[in-house]
Formats: C-alpha cells, structure tokens, sequence
C-alpha cells in the first residue's frame, strides 16, 4: 500500500451536503479551534458537493435557477440559515427570495374548488385540531394513518359538514403528502402536524448559494470526491489514531474524530449492500433499533418549462387534488402507467415567482411523492407529461390552450444510490426522537456508547429544523463546535 | 327578626348565571348527592336568572332569537355545553345552530381590503408566531401590549413586507379587541394568542335553551330572585352552621357551603361599595392580590335590523377597520361623540345566519369592545346610529343604498351594576392563572385558607373555557361535584 492510499488526519467528516461542510467550516474557522486545515478532510462519496442541495442553473429556457432539492427557507422567522443569508455581500433578499404562499388555488377532476365560500377551509382547520386534541392527552394513543383519522373525523361529525365539506376536506388533506413525501395511507397521524417558525420563503436565487459560502472557507485539498465510505472501524490497533474508514477506492483513512453526515438513508442500509457501512464492531442494539424506528420519504420534483403562459400567472400555487377512490393503495408500488388523478399534485407557479421577468413563457416546477417520485424519476420525460397533461389542463384559464413542453427536467433523487430519496419521514407507528436522541449524543449512554468522538449530523440527526437545510446546518454547527470543545 | 328573615339551608349558591344553576342542578340530580330540594338556596340579585347570558326573543322585527350576552358554542369540539345540547329533545343542531365563521370580509375607510391576494393573511400568521416566539422561550420575559408587539414585530420586518402589508396587518390585529372587549393599547401581548378547540358554533335559538334546562331541574323555591348578597361571614358564632350571608334586604342564610358565582367583577369592588360584598373577615392577603391580577372587559352588542338589505348577504362576518391614527389612546374614556373609524368594527350579519329564511329586511349584529361599549350603552340609539352610519356604508353593495334602521337594540352589561362589563380579560402585565388558582380551589393552601366550604365558580374561575359559557357551566358542575363528595 503506498502512502498516497493512507490519510491521517484529526477529523474526518463523511458528507458533504450543507451538515458536513457546516461542520468542517466550523472547525476550521471558529475562533477557537486549534485544528489545522491538513487535520480536517471531508469525504464525499459523489463527484460534487452539496448533497440534497442541488440548484439547476442551466437547464432552464428562462434563465430560471431551479432547485432540485431543498427550494424553501422554511420557519422563516428563525432561520438561521436564512439570518446568515442577509449578511452575505452576495444575498439580496428582494430578488433573491419570494414568497410564494399565497393560498393555493384548489382543483378537482371538476374544476376550481373554493374552499373559502364553501368554508372547507374552517372545516379543515377543524380536522388538524381533531387530530391534536386525539393524541394530545395521552402519549400512550395508538399512532393510525392520516387517511384513517380523516375517515374518522370525517366519520364522527359527518352530521354537520355538507357533503362538498367532507369529500374536499378528505382529499385537501393529502397536501402533506407533499410535505413528506409519502402517501396518506402510510403518513403517521400522530406527528402529522407541524408547527411553522414562520412563512415559507422561496429561494430564488438557488440554495447552492450556501454550499459556495461554506465551500469557500475550506481549502480544496480538505475535501476529497468520488470517497465513499464503506468501512468504519472503531477497534482498529493498527495505527493510534483511533478510529479506521475504509474507502471503497481501497484509501484509507486514520482519524482521532468523525462525523458522519450521510443520510439517514446510507445508514439504514445493510452492511452488505454496495452503498451501506459496515461498521466494526456492529452498532450497538439501541442504535440499530432507533435507525428503525423511522423511515426516509420520497419527494421528487418535475419541472416544465412552456414557451405560453397558459395559467393564471397571479397564483403562487395550484393544488390538484385526487379522486375520491383508487384502484389500490395510495402506497402501493408503481408497476404501470398510474390514472392521472389517483396521486395529490402541488405545483409551483414559477410565472409568478419570476414576475420581475415576465417572458413569453414560463416554468411549473411540480412536486411528487411515493411511489409516484419512484416511478417518474426512472421513466421517460414523455412519461411524465403524459401523466402531468390532464392534471395541468385544469389550470387552463379561459381564452388559452394547453401547450406541450418545450424543457422537461425530472430529479433522480429515489435513483442516486448515494441518496435514495429525500428526508427523514414518519410512517405510521414510526417514532420521530428515537433516532435523533442517538445521533445528537446531547443524553448520555446514547448513540455508539464508549465512543463518544464518533459524531453525527445531518437533518436526520436534529429536532430543530428536522428535513430542513437549516437542521442539517445547525447540526453541523453543534457537532463541529463539540469537536472543537472536545479537543480543548 | 321574623322567621321569614332567617333561611337555613345546607348549600347556599350566590348567583344564578350559568355557573351557579349548574352547581345547583348538580347537587340537587347527581346520584350521588344526599341534598334535598330545600336545602339548596340559590341566591340571584337581579330579578331574573340567567346572568350573561340573556336571550332577546321579543325586540326583533324579524323573529330572531338575538343573544346579548354569550352567543357562541366556542372550542365546538369539546364543548361540553353543545355535547349536552345535543341530547335534548328541543335542540335540533341543523336548526339551532349555524357556523357563521367564513372568512370575514374585511373593509377599510378605504373600501374592500383582499387579505389573500396581497398575502396580508399570511403577515398576519407570522405576526402571531412572532408573538408567539418571543415570549415562548422565557416565562419571565416582560409583557407589553398587543399593539406595541404589532409595531415591534412591523419594525423589524419592514424591509420584508409592503406598504399595504404593514397597514393592514396592524389594523387587523385589533380583532382581538372583539374578543376581550378592551383596545388593543392595554390588551396584554403575552396572553393574547387564543388556542380554539374547534370552530364558533352560533347559537340561532338562542342560548338560554341551557338556563331553562337547569332551571328545570330546580324547584322554584329554591331559587331566590333580588336577594343581593351583601355580607358573606365565615365567623359566625349564632349558629350551628358555619357560614352567614346577609342580604341588603335584611335576610340571613346560614349554611355549611356557599357557592359563588357572582362575576369576577362584583369580587373585584371594593367592600364599600354598595354592589360589593363585605367579606368577614376580610379576604386573605393571597386571596386580594390575586383579584388585583386580572382585569374586566367590556364587550357589547349594537344590533340594528333594517326593512331592506343593502350589504352582502352571503358574507357571514364583516369587518370595518379603524383607521392608521387616533387622536388618543383606543382605552381612554370616550368623552364626546367619537369619529366612526376611531375604533375596531366587527359585524356579524343576520342575513347570512337566517340563510333559511330569507327576508325583505335583516339585522346586522355588532360587537363591541371598551371605551366605545360604555359610550354607547350610556348614551341613546340614535347615537349608536350615528355612530355606525358612516361605517356600515362601507358594506353597500353596489346598486343599492344604506337605509335606517326600523330597529335597534343595545345592549347594558357595562351599565347593569351585578354585571359591569363581559367577562375577565387580560391588560398588559396581568396573570391569567393567579386568580383561578385561588377559585378553583384544587391547589393545597389556596382560596380562603381554612374555609374550604367557601367555594366559586363562573367563567372566571376555570381554566379550560374561561370566559365562555362552557367554562362557567363546568366550574359550576366541579363544585357541585365538591360539595357533594364532602358532605359523602
């Protein structure tokens, strides 16, 4: 083995999507840390940084930044991320962000539904309160679906709701499938709920935005690509640094810390699949059980681009709802071409997140879910308009003509090995703390006990922001603080 | 002193408002309870029982039950009151009761104000989690008023927010004003956030459906109309009963228990006074402090009916905006007759709750908030209409013209001296707990300290429906429940 195969190093950090980078930077650039660049290095499985952050900034025929994975400033009031934005020379938050909340414009297979005058609105506010109040008193309350405590809220005043009340409320309430990218029969009721830290602000101008920032404190030679971590040995005596990851290029690598900030997803997978780790020892029981005590979602994003605005430019959103009944579960894996209206569509109005550049045409940047996320993102770009067009044609206004695309761009999210999906998401029975009460290593005789300088970050391996960039980056920041601290 | 001017009875109940005919009915039905019919007392110092809650069936041109006091089945959810509604015979849900709870339209001097397309509803949520968040973290952190929390959180996110959005998010915060019956100027921030368990439920028939189920679960005789109790003497050596009240007609009661019921307000005047009660002896200190705590609203009602309906009909709820600037506080004391925009107008529209039965004229019930509800109480309908005029112009719709009321009514809580206002409300700096925790009576060396068998209920001494029909009916139903468990 030459010295070019072996790395020692004071830190490694596995992942560089917005955790690990947060997490080098910090070491590297707090105040007070003593670590030098050479005794950091980051190792990165895929040929590029910035893991689910992904921004597009070419594809487009309008000049469009399109983010494929993260989008959204979400609790905006306390984004962190967002309050390191405004101080960037390069952030301008007029044009680079936008709300775009205006309350969705809502459709059916028949057409507009108002859900104001039909007071759906008042009546779905009092099913998300139904649900509270069903698991508020007692955390003992058997966890259900989203579909099943609608059907029984639906159920038990069915007496006083007009009949358009309870059908649309029904289907309105799939809109968290676009949360989590999973579907209703399978969403857990129990922790369905959210509680926003303020307004969804758009990022306009592309998420990668904090990727560059944070790649920029970080010399290059810190970060090493196409490294992807399959080994990581806790016992190894071959060197004294304690801790040994193997690389499937054969590199390896000798280090006192690591944190690992690949997803969640890399970690639930066996040690015998090509993608996982193996870990020597094997991870302890309590940490095996808490990786599956919850499950990954798959939301996915389809892009059209149009050379006529054929839409009501003034809304932020469309939301197209379902029909009433399907075939078969909403779960239930793809295996052909699916009815157009058997999945909830949430679609994005980028005409009107653009209206600074009002063009001839413009962009719907849909967003997808499980099993549908699946099955458009390993098909053919002509497979998703055929799904997509009579969905879209609902949102024709008077006057105007449905248009084919000219530019179809569909995420591979569910298809890159190195992710497998989007974030961390609660199935029915499935506990949101388990997981991130290991990962955090905040209480003791948690994550992999006796060997507290393996760390862990990521959105996965937070509460506050949990899904979120801010989350991940926040986690960075608490692990590389930790290391810091833990050295002095 | 003739016989006639002694009673002796075992309970004796002061107040006969919803709180103090639930403790009744529940001594005197519960299985459980050894009390007969005559030695129960329930003591009401008006001539009529019912307390704020007063059903108004004989004043309206159209046959409307209008509700002066107590209107809404609030928390409809969990409403224990609309749950015992529903298993009468008499209560018909679909008739009785209407959700008048779409979206209000809102109006400014200016005309019609569209809170979803300028996205002012969405400020306005941020607003609230605003509120939320900065007094979430810390339970010492200083209180102010709602409208200095407005300006401050309209300050620190003006860059963000339009022109439009900053005015009208400010002038919309004031429909609290509508809810505690005081100016936003002294409404306390801290406590202003409200968690409903369900949607408003207006009560069509009228919501003294509940006195009269009470009222016959109770002898005549044991209800005791004008006798205001003036004296309650816990040190008595002249009976075997501990307790004596005395009434400022001359008549004693001895008893083992007193219930009181009397508002909040009437235990908050000074023992001079000659609505007050004489306490001997006096109050504990704990017990004084804990009144001096919490504050008393002043809602109330304008309604006017109209031989011609001249604003929208379909539009449950109104909304008529005051105006950026004031020449004064909104708390102080109105002295001359007001400007129509000084203050917050809240309309609901009677054409919209009797959908059923669509008329050639309606009414237009209006809610409102101190100083203006003591102005217009205190003064003559042509007044009130003179005042509203202006402001109700708003809501013509086109081709039509505003015309005079054939009718009005208005409403006396604040001039009516058992009453004096609506119910407890929180100025600024005021603690929404100390008080209940001294009524309720279910924390150790609370209340009057070694007098247990003086007990209270009313809106006032709850917790869960405070300030509402539900929380009086339950505080009451409690200490029936207490009194008999420890005769038991």
């Amino acid at each position: 083995m030459s010295n070019a195969d072996i790395k020692i190093v004071e830190v490694a950090i596995v992942g560089a999507g917005v955790a690990g980078l947060k997490a080098a930077q910090t070491i590297l650039c707090d105040s007070r840390s003593k670590v030098k660049a050479k005794d950091v290095l980051v190792l990165e499985a895929q040929n590029r940084v910035g893991g689910r952050i992904l921004t597009d900034r070419t594809s487009s025929k309008f000049a469009y930044n399109y983010d494929l994975g993260a989008a959204w400033f979400h609790d905006s009031l306390t984004n962190v991320v967002l309050k390191e934005a405004t101080k960037l020379d390069n952030f301008n938050r007029e044009q680079d962000t936008y709300y775009d909340d205006k309350d969705a414009k809502v459709y059916s297979q028949d057409g507009p539904v108002d859900l104001v005058e039909t007071k759906i609105n008042r009546v779905y506010d009092d099913l998300e309160k139904f649900i509270e109040l069903y698991f508020y008193n007692d955390i003992e309350v058997e966890d259900m679906s989203l579909k099943e405590i609608t059907n029984k809220y639906l159920d038990e005043y069915r007496n006083i709701l007009t009949d358009e009340q309870q059908k649309y409320c029904r289907l309105l309430v799939r809109h968290y499938e676009s949360w989590y990218g999973i579907s209703w029969d399978i969403i857990s009721a129990k922790y369905v709920l959210m509680d926003h830290h303020g307004r969804d602000l758009l990022n306009k101008n592309g998420y990668d935005f904090i990727i560059d920032k944070l790649k920029s404190d970080i010399p290059n030679e810190s970060i090493l690509l196409n490294a992807q971590v399959k080994v990581i040995d806790r016992s190894n005596k071959a060197h004294s640094r304690k801790i040994l990851l193997e690389l499937s290029s054969g590199i390896k690598v000798y280090c006192n810390y690591v944190v690992v900030t690949v997803p969640q997803s890399i970690l639930q997978l066996p040690q015998s699949d090509p993608y996982g780790i193996t870990w020597e020892p094997a991870l302890p029981s309590n940490f095996q059980e808490a990786l599956s005590s919850i499950h990954f979602g798959s939301l996915g994003k389809v892009i059209f681009e149009f050379d006529s605005i054929w839409w009501d430019k003034n809304e932020d959103r469309f939301t197209v709802l379902a029909s009433e009944t399907q075939d078969k579960p909403a779960s239930e894996p793809i295996t052909s071409h699916p009815k157009p209206f058997d999945y909830h569509t949430f679609i994005v109005n980028f005409a009107s997140v653009h209206k600074e550049n009002i063009l001839r045409g413009s962009g719907l940047v849909i967003l997808t879910q499980s099993p549908l996320t699946e099955y458009l993102e390993s098909h053919s770009k002509e497979d998703a308009w055929r799904y997509y067009k009579p969905i879209l044609e609902k949102l024709v206004v008077p006057g105007s003509t449905i248009s084919n695309p000219i530019n179809t761009i569909i995420t591979d999210w569910t298809q890159n090995p190195y992710i497998r999906g989007s974030y961390a998401a609660l199935h029915t029975h499935d506990d949101p703390s388990s997981l991130v009460i290991q990962l955090s290593g905040e209480i003791d005789n948690t994550g992999i006990v006796g060997h507290p300088n393996i760390r862990f970050a990521g959105e996965h391996a937070i509460s506050d922001g949990a899904g979120c960039v801010h989350g991940a980056y926040s986690s960075g920041q608490r692990e590389g603080e930790w290391v810091i601290q833990d050295m002095n």
